[in-house]
Protein backbone atom coordinates (compact mmCIF):
# COMPACT_ATOMS: atom_id res chain seq x y z
CA UNK A 1 0.00 0.00 0.00
CA UNK A 2 2.00 2.86 1.01
CA UNK A 3 5.57 3.19 0.32
CA UNK A 4 7.28 2.73 3.90
CA UNK A 5 6.37 3.00 7.46
CA UNK A 6 5.63 6.41 9.11
CA UNK A 7 7.17 8.17 11.35
CA UNK A 8 4.93 9.63 14.26
CA UNK A 9 6.07 12.17 16.96
CA UNK A 10 4.18 11.82 20.68
CA UNK A 11 5.01 15.08 22.41
CA UNK A 12 2.42 16.33 25.82
CA UNK A 13 2.69 17.75 28.85
CA UNK A 14 4.39 15.58 31.73
CA UNK A 15 1.05 13.91 33.82
CA UNK A 16 -0.47 13.83 30.03
CA UNK A 17 -0.75 10.03 30.25
CA UNK A 18 1.50 9.56 27.28
CA UNK A 19 3.46 6.41 28.94
CA UNK A 20 -0.03 4.72 28.95
CA UNK A 21 -1.13 5.78 25.96
CA UNK A 22 1.91 4.46 24.26
CA UNK A 23 1.75 1.13 26.24
CA UNK A 24 -2.09 0.38 25.29
CA UNK A 25 -1.33 1.20 21.39
CA UNK A 26 1.31 -1.08 20.81
CA UNK A 27 -0.46 -3.60 22.84
CA UNK A 28 -3.74 -3.83 20.70
CA UNK A 29 -2.11 -3.19 17.34
CA UNK A 30 1.34 -5.19 16.01
CA UNK A 31 2.50 -2.64 13.48
CA UNK A 32 3.67 -0.01 16.01
CA UNK A 33 7.46 0.34 17.00
CA UNK A 34 8.51 2.30 19.66
CA UNK A 35 11.61 3.99 19.25
CA UNK A 36 14.08 4.08 22.03
CA UNK A 37 16.18 7.44 23.06
CA UNK A 38 19.65 8.08 23.95
CA UNK A 39 20.44 10.30 27.13
CA UNK A 40 23.25 11.18 29.23
CA UNK A 41 20.84 11.30 32.30
CA UNK A 42 20.98 8.33 35.22
CA UNK A 43 18.95 5.82 35.01
CA UNK A 44 15.99 6.20 37.57
CA UNK A 45 15.03 3.20 39.85
CA UNK A 46 13.00 0.43 37.45
CA UNK A 47 14.41 2.00 34.23
CA UNK A 48 16.54 -0.66 32.04
CA UNK A 49 19.29 0.57 29.49
CA UNK A 50 17.37 -0.82 26.09
CA UNK A 51 14.10 -0.62 27.59
CA UNK A 52 13.38 2.85 29.10
CA UNK A 53 16.27 4.66 27.39
CA UNK A 54 19.99 3.90 25.71
CA UNK A 55 22.13 5.13 28.68
CA UNK A 56 25.25 6.87 27.66
CA UNK A 57 28.42 8.44 28.40
CA UNK A 58 28.91 12.02 27.73
CA UNK A 59 31.54 11.05 25.32
CA UNK A 60 29.53 8.22 23.93
CA UNK A 61 26.99 10.69 22.89
CA UNK A 62 28.92 13.35 21.67
CA UNK A 63 30.33 10.40 19.23
CA UNK A 64 26.96 9.40 18.31
CA UNK A 65 26.60 13.25 17.13
CA UNK A 66 29.93 13.39 15.25
CA UNK A 67 29.42 9.85 13.53
CA UNK A 68 25.76 11.56 12.28
CA UNK A 69 24.27 8.63 14.35
CA UNK A 70 21.24 10.37 15.64
CA UNK A 71 18.36 11.64 13.87
CA UNK A 72 17.67 14.54 16.14
CA UNK A 73 19.24 15.47 19.52
CA UNK A 74 18.67 18.07 22.39
CA UNK A 75 19.83 19.28 25.58
CA UNK A 76 17.48 19.74 28.12
CA UNK A 77 18.42 20.44 32.18
CA UNK A 78 22.36 19.41 31.91
CA UNK A 79 21.61 15.98 29.73
CA UNK A 80 21.59 15.35 26.28
CA UNK A 81 18.59 13.18 24.81
CA UNK A 82 18.81 11.94 21.12
CA UNK A 83 17.43 9.62 18.73
CA UNK A 84 19.53 7.14 16.88
CA UNK A 85 18.41 7.22 13.55
CA UNK A 86 19.64 3.38 12.73
CA UNK A 87 16.59 1.68 14.36
CA UNK A 88 13.92 4.35 13.18
CA UNK A 89 14.85 4.05 9.38
CA UNK A 90 15.34 0.17 9.57
CA UNK A 91 11.76 0.05 11.02
CA UNK A 92 10.58 2.03 8.57
CA UNK A 93 11.90 0.32 5.49
CA UNK A 94 10.47 -2.22 6.58
CA UNK A 95 6.83 -1.09 6.88
CA UNK A 96 6.77 -0.53 10.56
CA UNK A 97 5.04 2.90 11.73
CA UNK A 98 7.59 4.14 14.32
CA UNK A 99 6.70 6.17 17.12
CA UNK A 100 9.22 9.06 18.96
CA UNK A 101 8.41 9.83 21.86
CA UNK A 102 9.94 13.39 22.53
CA UNK A 103 10.21 17.09 23.75
CA UNK A 104 9.00 19.71 21.52
CA UNK A 105 12.76 20.83 20.59
CA UNK A 106 13.09 17.03 19.34
CA UNK A 107 9.82 17.08 17.64
CA UNK A 108 10.55 20.72 15.81
CA UNK A 109 14.13 19.17 14.22
CA UNK A 110 12.28 16.32 13.30
CA UNK A 111 9.80 18.50 11.37
CA UNK A 112 13.03 20.47 9.79
CA UNK A 113 14.62 17.28 8.65
CA UNK A 114 11.53 15.31 7.99
CA UNK A 115 8.77 17.20 6.43
CA UNK A 116 6.57 14.01 6.53
CA UNK A 117 6.77 13.06 9.98
CA UNK A 118 3.43 13.10 12.19
CA UNK A 119 3.40 15.89 14.73
CA UNK A 120 0.93 14.66 17.62
CA UNK A 121 0.27 16.09 20.85
CA UNK A 122 -0.90 14.73 23.89
CA UNK A 123 -3.05 17.69 25.88
CA UNK A 124 -4.86 16.58 29.46
CA UNK A 125 -8.76 18.33 29.27
CA UNK A 126 -7.67 20.78 31.74
CA UNK A 127 -4.77 21.94 33.87
CA UNK A 128 -7.00 21.78 36.95
CA UNK A 129 -6.67 17.40 35.66
CA UNK A 130 -3.33 17.45 35.03
CA UNK A 131 -2.42 19.36 38.42
CA UNK A 132 -4.84 16.35 39.76
CA UNK A 133 -2.70 13.49 37.72
CA UNK A 134 0.37 14.81 38.82
CA UNK A 135 -0.69 15.06 42.31
CA UNK A 136 -2.44 11.87 42.02
CA UNK A 137 1.38 9.81 41.27
CA UNK A 138 1.95 10.13 44.79
CA UNK A 139 5.43 9.97 44.22
CA UNK A 140 6.94 13.43 44.10
CA UNK A 141 6.91 15.98 45.86
CA UNK A 142 5.09 19.46 45.57
CA UNK A 143 8.33 21.20 44.15
CA UNK A 144 8.77 18.04 41.56
CA UNK A 145 5.27 19.42 40.82
CA UNK A 146 5.10 22.87 40.46
CA UNK A 147 8.38 21.98 38.30
CA UNK A 148 6.39 20.48 35.52
CA UNK A 149 3.64 22.42 35.67
CA UNK A 150 6.28 25.45 34.79
CA UNK A 151 7.60 23.55 32.06
CA UNK A 152 4.03 23.16 30.73
CA UNK A 153 4.34 26.58 30.25
CA UNK A 154 7.00 26.61 28.49
CA UNK A 155 5.31 23.41 26.15
CA UNK A 156 2.51 24.80 25.45
CA UNK A 157 3.66 27.39 23.57
CA UNK A 158 4.59 25.19 21.03
CA UNK A 159 1.15 23.31 20.66
CA UNK A 160 0.69 25.11 17.55
CA UNK A 161 3.61 23.65 15.96
CA UNK A 162 2.38 20.17 16.15
CA UNK A 163 -0.12 18.67 13.36
CA UNK A 164 -2.52 17.21 15.90
CA UNK A 165 -4.15 17.49 19.19
CA UNK A 166 -5.14 14.50 21.05
CA UNK A 167 -7.19 15.10 23.93
CA UNK A 168 -6.57 12.36 26.65
CA UNK A 169 -9.87 12.30 28.84
CA UNK A 170 -10.80 8.83 27.91
CA UNK A 171 -7.61 6.58 27.51
CA UNK A 172 -9.70 4.10 25.12
CA UNK A 173 -10.54 6.45 22.86
CA UNK A 174 -7.80 8.62 22.92
CA UNK A 175 -5.48 5.41 21.96
CA UNK A 176 -8.14 4.95 18.79
CA UNK A 177 -7.59 8.35 17.87
CA UNK A 178 -3.92 7.97 17.89
CA UNK A 179 -4.02 4.58 16.13
CA UNK A 180 -6.13 6.17 13.23
CA UNK A 181 -4.42 9.48 13.01
CA UNK A 182 -1.14 7.62 12.38
CA UNK A 183 -2.80 4.65 10.10
CA UNK A 184 -4.11 8.16 7.89
CA UNK A 185 -1.05 8.80 7.10
CA UNK A 186 -0.48 6.36 5.00
CA UNK A 187 -3.22 7.61 2.78
CA UNK A 188 -1.51 10.64 2.27
CA UNK A 189 -0.22 11.72 -1.07
CA UNK A 190 3.20 11.68 -0.19
CA UNK A 191 3.54 8.22 1.27
CA UNK A 192 1.77 6.89 -2.41
CA UNK A 193 3.92 8.22 -5.05
CA UNK A 194 4.51 4.61 -6.38
CA UNK A 195 0.71 3.71 -6.73
CA UNK A 196 0.36 7.36 -8.55
CA UNK A 197 3.36 6.77 -10.57
CA UNK A 198 2.00 3.44 -11.89
CA UNK A 199 -1.62 5.13 -12.14
CA UNK A 200 -0.07 8.12 -14.08
CA UNK A 201 2.14 5.24 -16.12
CA UNK A 202 -1.08 3.30 -17.18
CA UNK A 203 -2.79 6.34 -18.16
CA UNK A 204 -0.33 7.67 -20.47
CA UNK A 205 -0.29 4.36 -22.49
CA UNK A 206 -3.68 4.54 -23.27
CA UNK B 1 -14.45 19.81 20.24
CA UNK B 2 -13.06 21.72 17.17
CA UNK B 3 -13.93 25.03 16.48
CA UNK B 4 -16.36 24.23 13.22
CA UNK B 5 -17.25 22.20 10.52
CA UNK B 6 -14.61 20.51 8.28
CA UNK B 7 -14.59 21.43 4.54
CA UNK B 8 -13.45 18.28 2.71
CA UNK B 9 -13.30 18.42 -1.13
CA UNK B 10 -13.65 14.85 -3.22
CA UNK B 11 -12.13 14.40 -6.30
CA UNK B 12 -11.31 11.60 -8.66
CA UNK B 13 -11.62 9.91 -11.95
CA UNK B 14 -15.13 9.81 -13.46
CA UNK B 15 -15.84 6.10 -13.30
CA UNK B 16 -13.90 6.15 -9.66
CA UNK B 17 -17.21 5.55 -7.63
CA UNK B 18 -17.37 8.76 -6.18
CA UNK B 19 -21.45 9.06 -6.51
CA UNK B 20 -21.50 5.59 -4.84
CA UNK B 21 -19.36 6.82 -1.92
CA UNK B 22 -20.97 10.11 -1.53
CA UNK B 23 -23.94 8.72 -0.86
CA UNK B 24 -22.89 5.80 1.43
CA UNK B 25 -21.10 7.91 3.47
CA UNK B 26 -24.05 10.22 3.84
CA UNK B 27 -26.59 7.20 4.65
CA UNK B 28 -23.65 5.86 7.08
CA UNK B 29 -23.42 8.93 9.20
CA UNK B 30 -25.57 12.03 9.93
CA UNK B 31 -22.97 14.74 10.36
CA UNK B 32 -22.42 14.99 6.74
CA UNK B 33 -23.95 17.96 4.53
CA UNK B 34 -23.38 17.90 0.59
CA UNK B 35 -22.40 20.60 -0.91
CA UNK B 36 -24.60 21.35 -4.46
CA UNK B 37 -23.24 23.12 -6.98
CA UNK B 38 -24.50 25.38 -9.42
CA UNK B 39 -23.68 25.32 -13.08
CA UNK B 40 -24.97 26.31 -16.53
CA UNK B 41 -24.78 23.23 -18.14
CA UNK B 42 -28.30 21.33 -19.37
CA UNK B 43 -29.81 18.98 -16.44
CA UNK B 44 -29.12 15.11 -17.85
CA UNK B 45 -32.23 12.91 -17.85
CA UNK B 46 -33.13 11.95 -13.50
CA UNK B 47 -31.31 15.42 -12.81
CA UNK B 48 -33.18 17.16 -10.13
CA UNK B 49 -32.83 21.42 -9.81
CA UNK B 50 -31.43 21.64 -5.98
CA UNK B 51 -30.63 18.07 -6.26
CA UNK B 52 -27.68 16.99 -8.47
CA UNK B 53 -26.97 20.89 -8.77
CA UNK B 54 -28.57 23.99 -9.48
CA UNK B 55 -28.98 24.72 -13.01
CA UNK B 56 -28.90 28.31 -13.86
CA UNK B 57 -28.42 30.65 -16.63
CA UNK B 58 -25.45 32.16 -17.93
CA UNK B 59 -26.46 35.63 -16.95
CA UNK B 60 -27.70 34.55 -13.36
CA UNK B 61 -24.00 32.53 -12.90
CA UNK B 62 -22.32 35.64 -14.01
CA UNK B 63 -24.37 37.68 -11.31
CA UNK B 64 -23.61 34.70 -8.86
CA UNK B 65 -19.98 35.65 -9.87
CA UNK B 66 -20.03 39.37 -9.33
CA UNK B 67 -22.31 39.36 -6.41
CA UNK B 68 -18.82 37.33 -4.43
CA UNK B 69 -21.85 34.28 -3.88
CA UNK B 70 -19.30 31.52 -5.36
CA UNK B 71 -16.15 30.04 -2.79
CA UNK B 72 -15.06 28.83 -6.61
CA UNK B 73 -15.96 28.34 -10.14
CA UNK B 74 -14.55 27.20 -13.12
CA UNK B 75 -15.25 26.61 -16.60
CA UNK B 76 -15.06 23.55 -17.93
CA UNK B 77 -16.08 22.56 -21.79
CA UNK B 78 -18.39 25.38 -22.34
CA UNK B 79 -19.99 25.07 -19.12
CA UNK B 80 -19.64 27.25 -15.69
CA UNK B 81 -19.71 24.86 -12.66
CA UNK B 82 -19.17 26.81 -8.97
CA UNK B 83 -19.97 26.30 -5.51
CA UNK B 84 -22.67 28.49 -3.71
CA UNK B 85 -20.62 30.02 -0.53
CA UNK B 86 -24.23 30.84 1.68
CA UNK B 87 -24.50 26.83 2.54
CA UNK B 88 -21.13 25.81 2.97
CA UNK B 89 -20.41 28.54 5.56
CA UNK B 90 -23.81 28.37 7.22
CA UNK B 91 -22.93 24.32 8.05
CA UNK B 92 -19.93 24.93 8.71
CA UNK B 93 -20.24 27.34 11.12
CA UNK B 94 -23.21 24.89 12.74
CA UNK B 95 -20.39 22.15 13.12
CA UNK B 96 -21.22 20.13 10.26
CA UNK B 97 -19.03 18.91 7.91
CA UNK B 98 -19.47 19.90 4.37
CA UNK B 99 -18.24 18.02 1.62
CA UNK B 100 -17.70 19.45 -2.28
CA UNK B 101 -17.28 16.77 -4.79
CA UNK B 102 -15.65 18.82 -7.78
CA UNK B 103 -13.26 18.93 -9.99
CA UNK B 104 -9.66 19.50 -9.70
CA UNK B 105 -9.17 23.50 -10.79
CA UNK B 106 -11.84 24.12 -8.52
CA UNK B 107 -10.22 21.85 -5.43
CA UNK B 108 -7.02 23.94 -6.20
CA UNK B 109 -9.19 27.10 -6.20
CA UNK B 110 -10.56 25.58 -2.27
CA UNK B 111 -7.38 24.98 -1.29
CA UNK B 112 -6.10 28.36 -2.46
CA UNK B 113 -8.62 29.76 -0.46
CA UNK B 114 -9.10 27.97 2.46
CA UNK B 115 -5.49 26.05 3.60
CA UNK B 116 -7.44 24.36 5.97
CA UNK B 117 -9.74 22.46 3.56
CA UNK B 118 -8.72 18.60 3.16
CA UNK B 119 -8.56 17.60 -0.33
CA UNK B 120 -9.38 13.81 -1.07
CA UNK B 121 -8.67 11.82 -4.21
CA UNK B 122 -10.52 8.85 -4.96
CA UNK B 123 -8.89 6.88 -7.82
CA UNK B 124 -9.65 2.92 -9.00
CA UNK B 125 -6.97 0.24 -7.94
CA UNK B 126 -5.73 0.50 -11.26
CA UNK B 127 -6.63 1.81 -15.01
CA UNK B 128 -8.11 -1.54 -16.16
CA UNK B 129 -10.04 -1.29 -13.70
CA UNK B 130 -11.36 1.90 -14.28
CA UNK B 131 -12.21 0.84 -17.88
CA UNK B 132 -14.00 -1.82 -16.76
CA UNK B 133 -16.27 0.15 -14.63
CA UNK B 134 -16.73 2.60 -17.19
CA UNK B 135 -17.72 -0.11 -19.96
CA UNK B 136 -19.56 -1.72 -16.92
CA UNK B 137 -22.05 1.07 -16.90
CA UNK B 138 -23.58 0.23 -20.31
CA UNK B 139 -25.13 3.84 -20.61
CA UNK B 140 -22.05 4.97 -22.63
CA UNK B 141 -20.70 4.68 -26.00
CA UNK B 142 -17.01 3.88 -26.71
CA UNK B 143 -16.17 7.52 -27.63
CA UNK B 144 -17.35 9.01 -24.28
CA UNK B 145 -15.61 6.44 -22.48
CA UNK B 146 -12.26 7.39 -24.48
CA UNK B 147 -13.07 11.00 -23.53
CA UNK B 148 -13.16 9.99 -19.79
CA UNK B 149 -10.22 8.49 -19.78
CA UNK B 150 -8.64 11.25 -21.87
CA UNK B 151 -10.00 13.12 -19.05
CA UNK B 152 -8.60 11.42 -16.13
CA UNK B 153 -5.30 11.35 -17.97
CA UNK B 154 -5.47 15.29 -17.27
CA UNK B 155 -6.48 14.97 -13.94
CA UNK B 156 -3.93 12.42 -12.87
CA UNK B 157 -1.12 15.18 -13.24
CA UNK B 158 -3.23 16.86 -10.39
CA UNK B 159 -2.84 13.98 -7.63
CA UNK B 160 -0.42 15.02 -6.27
CA UNK B 161 -1.44 17.96 -5.48
CA UNK B 162 -4.31 16.03 -2.92
CA UNK B 163 -3.69 15.56 0.80
CA UNK B 164 -5.09 12.04 0.71
CA UNK B 165 -5.56 9.05 -1.96
CA UNK B 166 -8.25 6.59 -1.54
CA UNK B 167 -7.91 3.48 -3.57
CA UNK B 168 -12.01 2.62 -3.93
CA UNK B 169 -11.38 -1.29 -4.47
CA UNK B 170 -13.50 -2.02 -1.28
CA UNK B 171 -16.45 0.18 -1.27
CA UNK B 172 -17.04 -0.44 2.56
CA UNK B 173 -13.67 -0.28 3.17
CA UNK B 174 -12.96 3.02 1.35
CA UNK B 175 -16.47 4.76 2.75
CA UNK B 176 -14.96 4.11 6.44
CA UNK B 177 -11.62 5.59 5.29
CA UNK B 178 -13.31 8.53 4.33
CA UNK B 179 -15.20 9.04 7.11
CA UNK B 180 -12.12 8.43 9.25
CA UNK B 181 -10.05 11.41 7.10
CA UNK B 182 -12.62 13.49 7.62
CA UNK B 183 -13.24 13.03 11.58
CA UNK B 184 -9.17 13.03 11.82
CA UNK B 185 -9.71 16.51 10.53
CA UNK B 186 -11.43 18.02 13.63
CA UNK B 187 -8.25 17.14 15.45
CA UNK B 188 -6.37 18.92 13.63
CA UNK B 189 -4.50 21.69 15.63
CA UNK B 190 -5.57 24.23 13.17
CA UNK B 191 -9.32 23.27 14.50
CA UNK B 192 -8.46 23.62 18.31
CA UNK B 193 -7.63 27.00 18.84
CA UNK B 194 -10.00 27.90 20.99
CA UNK B 195 -8.70 24.39 23.21
CA UNK B 196 -5.38 25.52 22.86
CA UNK B 197 -5.91 29.24 23.94
CA UNK B 198 -7.75 28.47 27.20
CA UNK B 199 -5.07 25.59 28.20
CA UNK B 200 -2.56 28.49 27.62
CA UNK B 201 -4.35 30.63 29.27
CA UNK B 202 -4.96 28.32 32.17
CA UNK B 203 -1.05 27.78 32.30
CA UNK B 204 0.04 31.18 32.82
CA UNK B 205 -2.34 32.29 35.52
CA UNK B 206 -0.01 29.17 37.97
Amino acid sequence: MSDHGILAVVSGFSGAGKGTLMRELLSRYGNYSLSISATTRQPREGEVHGREYFFVTEEEFLGMINENKLIEHTRYVNHYYGTPSEYVFRQMEAGRDVILEIEIQGALNIREKFPDALLLFVAPPSIEELRRRLTGRGTEGPEVIEARLKRAVEEAGGMEQYDYLLINDDLDRCVEEMHQLIQAQHRRVSNNRAFIRRIQDELNRI
